[in-house]
């Protein structure tokens, strides 16, 4: 059965998130049902990064096993076709190997959350981004992330629910970038990691908020991870400003096709 | 009665246009309900500029005659609370003088126009971008746009509805801008003159994405302008992509807020 990598976009507002679960609308089960209109009996797929309700993605990678030989271009067409109109589209697609595996062979995730900093409701962003009163100091923001960059136990800023093995993973970057906004601030965290805990980013984002809002000097982002004790967490940030945007592999299936 | 200016963000959307119609809901109607849940009577409200369905606008400025002194702020804050659901907000509120008028106090309007040229659909920009399968050759776009800078007359790019006494206008500026887009492009045109036609800045989009497909050369569009015949215009752009961004007044109501 020829396999294929999907790279997907989708508006996360009216998914209960990536995965699919009994009732609700996941964007899995759109996926597989647009990939079912095409081959019945396609398998269940499995996607890099199992994104919770009301996350958006902009570079989410599935694979899928189908029985007929596809052109990569004449699939994704398909399945874009038979995907409306929910907002899901698949961006890229491609051929690979049968032992390539969306989830297993990633090496790399990457996300971002967006907060507007503003005193005025979100009108045009509204559910893309988290709106706080702000301002920001942003420079305060970097010096509370440089802490959480590296190898360390993420207890802190990780879900009770999280059913990771080990707390202990490696942040190979956050950045923080500020872009003009009307009437505000646009202030956009970039984390990279070869994995990340249930709710990290938001637990991260939430946090960084509270040091840019002033309430959280920046060394206690640092006193907050050495404590290993999710109590000592700042708020969680709401799922709106989160979109995962990519998706590394040491192959990367789509190289040309970005 | 002390009058009061507004910088006003919308999603175009759910909206008829700006303006208040019989039956179908349009943001002055939004508007002018939150104002009059804060006193009853107060008289209808003039824009600056009068946005078709589905147009968004991050500052389009309007103002209201109160009985009451309001501080600015906190006339904002109650207006934005009344507004809600509705995704319109008050991004700047000031108080003007009784002879300041928001449409014609205005020296200039402001437009952005935002194609996005991909394959796929739209998943988190839908309906807020004009999709196009592209490429597009944004050079040969600005080729096109350069005939269009200055004063002439504008026949070819205007509604046949429009209202305006003259179709002689001055276009002080169209400059193209290229954004990295996932899959694709993101095309913005920024356009700016003391005043527009109805539907000239769509009528010039959807001219310019012509010349960026490369079904026109930019040569034709100079042709189109001096034909002053509106036979001789390209399709017409959706109003998705279309952004009233700002509005110039001589006498900054909102100088130091922004």
């Amino acid at each position: 059965m020829p396999r294929y990598a999907f790279r997907i976009e989708y508006d996360g507002r009216p998914f209960a998130g990536w995965q699919r679960q009994d009732g609700p609308d996941s964007v899995q089960q759109r996926l597989e049902e647009a990939l079912r209109a095409l081959e019945p009996d396609v398998p269940s797929i499995a996607a890099a990064g199992r994104t919770d309700a009301g996350v958006h993605a902009t570079g989410q990678v599935a694979h899928a096993d189908m029985t007929k030989q596809w052109s990569p271009f004449r699939l994704s067409e398909a399945v874009n076709w038979h995907l409306k109109p929910a907002p899901v589209a698949i961006t890229a697609c491609a051929r690979v190997s049968d032992d390539w595996h969306a989830r297993f062979s990633a090496g790399e995730r990457r996300y971002t959350f967006r907060i507007i900093a503003r005193r005025a409701p979100l009108a045009l962003d509204a559910g893309q981004a988290w709106r706080v009163i702000g301002p920001l100091d942003v420079d305060a923001m970097r010096a509370g992330a440089a802490h959480l960059v590296g190898h360390h136990d993420f207890t802190t800023f990780r879900a009770s629910i999280c059913q990771a093995k080990s707390p202990v993973k490696t942040m190979a970057e956050i950045t923080l970038e500020e872009r003009p906004y009307p009437a505000g601030q646009d202030v956009r965290m970039h984390l990279r990691a070869r994995s990340f805990l249930h709710n990290q980013v938001r637990s991260i984002a939430g946090t960084l908020e509270r040091v840019g809002a002033g309430s959280w000097p920046p060394d206690r982002v640092r006193a907050a991870l050495k404590a290993c004790d999710r109590a000592h967490c700042g708020p969680v940030a709401p799922p709106d400003g989160l979109t995962l945007t990519g998706v590394g592999y040491a192959d990367d299936p789509f190289g040309g096709s970005r």
